[in-house]
């Protein structure tokens, strides 16, 4: 590779504080919800400017936006790259956006070095991967992928009860092509880590090998509400103190199983939730994750077990659903060496690592090759306003993209 | 006394019974809110009631309704006697109908033994005791001891936005009487005891001597929200694990502390409450009730250092509040004697007990020589549709009610 082709860094800044305008915060941060004005904004101002680059310029029936540039040889399938133009509610500045104008960056880049590559190079902006408006997450990459129907994606519902296929027509994307996976040679998403491990480790790049498996529990439990001041501590049935003590096995769990693993109980609910009625109803979630399903498996046996003994303990039933397992879900190898390769070219401190979060990729990854570049999360953090990455490692990030895109695109097979 | 005088069991069971239809629910409960239709029924009934055994019938600007016995000397205080009309939503048959059933079912046999005794003999039926439509609780004896205004209980709304002052007007119970507390020689309130201790003792009565303090606590932690998969455990700061921590701390307090106390989390709400985010808002609340003030303040002391250590650890700092501190009550030692000497002659299996939840009482021991009469509830249950109480038990309370109010009401002095 030549790595007197760079990206302009200058330029990619400026699109990124552009956009980051269109539903910016007060604090710094942005809230550009799926399909809201604001998305509608942001996604004119992504087509005015690819076609400013002469990429044809079209989206599908879930606004799911293309750009592409021709290759010489227009029979080879294209490689693709991109990420989403949506945000979380008082999320950040590049989360999803920086992988659509880190592409966008190596499109510009390639048009003005006037680059001839064998395939076509196809930006993507995929609607909705949040899934904060209309849940779930990654609706419209696992539409294409044909993970999720359209029909079914259509009718998810907002807050106020408006549809997401009414939203996709009310802003002006809904195309007639179908949304529907086309034979694609290679997918590359540049995205924030998310995590504060690249950062710790004084690193640029993260090459993760693939994404975890993540498997999801809902446990019940069930105890006999009282009025407090008249039911004495001994023979009393206390869901929300069972809960507490399963709580703290979970966070304990990664600990005890050793190996690369997180265990999060992030929601609860408790009823009926009155200062002075002992709780007799509280449901939480547990969310497993780890390279490794079988030691994610034997570690909700262990905990389950934890649990039994504690739901006897305290006399509080429980039930338990297994509500998700996906499994780990690896890279395609060579395309995962060549982030790290092109990285070194760089100079870039570059390590191999995994993503632990589900990504667009994760979609992509079951239909086409496909690998992430990562750049580091500033103290970790993400779907917060204060989100935030160096320039110079979006630009580090945005130059490994920009060759591996290319490396791929001269591929004949 | 005279054992021989004696209410009539099949007539109050009867009254209760006929109560229990006014709001029934099809699992043997009663759903009856303050100032609701079913309310209003109720009400008539008690006055129809109360009128038939020639008691001068008034209620006054709370709604508060009063059914008066006349004595022979008009010129002393009179004896009062009663509890609250309303029920928890999906409550039970027992929890304050009781009260003003026993009281009425006293006044009917005074009437039918032509009894005369020195100083009148007053029913009242509070408005509003529960507090589950229109907080707080015992708001109509609160305001009747000067503990609360009635401006501000008036404007207390419910989930429509009703104020209760245009509610105890739309029934037709709002009277002219101010609700202002007069001399009163002896308050007595048969009620159950909801709570477990009288049936595991083998008792028929319970006669507390007061309520215990009651101390409330707010708690507010704060955690990083990030997401979860990418967020190694180590270096988390994880509200929800550090609030878990603590409850079982809350739970483990009595033990640790000796004496009797109960302590309880019964309210948690946590942000952002997502399967997939680290909570990084969480906040609990803390009641912890003694007949020892002092012991109560020092286990909040115990608790709060080791609430300081667990924040600390977790990286999840912690505000406090000490939102309400009731002291203990004593009620009249003279009265609670009373009643357990009447048990006695009953041959009534009695014990001195405490009461750990709030009562109109509680208002009323601040103005007038106060006891309370307790009978047992099966399995300690309350506040559920399921609650229960033999009727036997319930004739033993009024027994026991009829003679306590006989001799305060031969009372001269």
């Amino acid at each position: 590779m030549n790595p007197n082709i760079r990206i302009n860094g200058k330029r990619l800044r400026e699109s990124l504080e552009t956009m980051a305008k269109i539903g910016g915060t007060p604090n710094g941060g942005v809230q550009r919800l799926a399909l809201s004005d604001e998305d509608k904004t942001a996604r004119d101002l992504l087509c005015k400017w690819l076609k400013e680059i002469d990429c044809e310029v079209f989206y599908d029936e879930m606004g799911n936006i293309f750009g592409k540039r021709a290759g010489t040889k227009p029979e080879l399938t294209p490689i693709m790259s991109g990420s989403h133009g949506d945000s979380q509610p008082k999320g950040g500045r590049f989360d999803g956006i920086l992988g659509v104008m880190g592409a966008l960056e190596v499109l510009r880049t390639l048009h003005e070095n006037k680059v001839e590559l064998l395939r076509p190079v196809m930006l993507v902006q995929w609607t909705n991967e949040e899934g904060s408006r209309f849940s779930p997450a990654m609706v419209s990459s696992g539409v294409w992928s044909g993970a999720l129907t359209k029909e079914w994606a259509y009718s998810r519902t907002d807050r106020d009860g408006k549809t997401q296929g009414a939203e996709i027509e009310r802003i002006g994307y809904k195309g007639k092509l179908p949304c529907k996976n086309w034979p694609t040679h290679a997918y590359y998403e540049l995205h924030i880590e998310q995590g504060p491990m690249l950062e710790k480790k004084g690193m640029t790049i993260g090459a993760p090998k693939g994404i975890l498996c993540l498997h999801w529990y809902d446990i019940y439990l069930k105890g006999a509400a009282n009025q407090v001041g008249p039911t004495p501590m001994e023979g009393r049935n206390d869901a929300l103190v069972a809960a507490s003590e399963m709580i703290l096995k979970v966070n304990e769990l990664p600990a005890k199983m050793g190996g690369n693993m997180v265990a999060t109980v992030g929601e609860i609910q408790c009823m009926p939730n009155s200062r002075n009625i002992i709780p007799d109803d509280v449901h939480f979630t547990v969310d497993i994750r780890s390279w490794d399903d079988e030691l994610a498996i034997k570690a909700w046996e262990d905990l389950l077990n934890d649990f039994k003994a504690i739901s006897e303990k305290r006399g509080t039933p429980m039930k338990h659903e297994i509500t998700w397992r996906v499994e780990h879900a690896p890279f395609n190898r060579k395309m995962v060496d060549r982030v790290i390769s092109n990285a070194k070219a760089f100079n870039y401190p570059v390590m191999e690592w995994v993503s632990g979060a589900g990504h667009d990729a994760s979609y992509m990854n079951q239909v086409a090759p496909t690998a992430m570049v990562f750049v580091p999360s500033i103290g970790g953090r993400s779907h917060v306003e204060c989100e935030d990455t160096k320039w110079e490692d979006c630009e580090a990030g945005a130059n490994v993209l920009l060759h591996s895109i290319m490396q791929s695109a001269n591929e004949v097979e």
